[in-house]
């Protein structure tokens, strides 16, 4: 089975070089880091603030949008998902109180 | 396969009720939406942050820690990731120029 | 002499039950705490990612968009200027180390 | 009457150089832009997390905060709250329908 964010990732990778009039990805590749990081954050406020407010199918479609466009991000900067996943799983094989030294700020 | 991250959702899922002491997903879920939702904002800006510092190391390292805590998010808020990822492939059954009023603010 | 904010956030009073169709204040103001919190968080981003840029003109013209909207929330939720003002006085009457306690998080 | 925000100004200009072991802001100086940057985005989601929770004096804790931190910012970049003034002023010569397009994004 295809993972979701995997297709994704490899659709966006495609439409990297459509025409900007016709494909949102393609403008926003065309924007550069400042744009789609400005993209990445606005998404993860709307995320915030729907989750705030209470609404899940709100939390849902924003969590999609910040999704999409942090997938966007990745592919600017020539990451691969697998990338993320490998660090992902790197902290995972760590467990209990160790958790919060890797991850607390 | 299983996805990276259903994975990950099902361990954040069973830490839920750990104990606090041990366990910093417990502390989070502990914390409530607020918390929560503050750590989900502090990673996204993090994620931009290094991003635009043109550091590929830290984008992924930021990067998985955004989605720790998105996932962790969507566990306190009863939301299963195939939710999220049925709303993203829902979008992908359209393309080119309609791509952009759905995901444009 | 009149401080710019204080003679602002008065403006920003007298128009919020203004023609939501010729005024930015009363459009922001209708809709309520989750559009002008939504705001200042862009805001706050387009200042952070100016600052990163290196462009002090857009660091200039940021702050004054955040600012802005950070007065438009403080007049939605019936906050007065001068209640702020005396929170960063009392704050100002400490000092040196102890400077850190009140602010770190 | 000298203005809140200048006064705090003044301040945080002397302290810049001052001892990071015994100065908050000293140290937040030697840690540079990108350490200012994710404090100030910090503190805007913090604001924006207390006024969607309704707690007004929340809303003027963290909006002293978050003022702290962007006059920071600004004396980091060198930037005189004059020219956010100014700016903010030049703006107000302006009215009506105007407003929006110097404003929205």
């Amino acid at each position: 089975m295809v993972d979701a964010l995997d297709e994704l990732y490899t659709k966006i990778k495609t439409r990297r070089d459509a025409d900007v009039e016709k494909s949102y990805t393609a403008q926003l590749m065309a924007g550069g880091t400042s744009l789609i990081c400005q993209k990445v954050g606005e998404e993860a406020l709307e995320t915030v603030i729907g989750a705030l407010a209470g609404s899940k199918q709100n939390l849902i479609a924003e969590s999609a949008d910040l999704l999409y466009h942090l997938l966007v991000l990745w592919a600017h900067e020539k990451i691969e998902p697998e990338n993320v996943w490998a660090e992902l799983k790197a902290r995972e094989d760590k467990s209990g109180l160790e958790e919060k030294s890797q991850r607390a700020r």
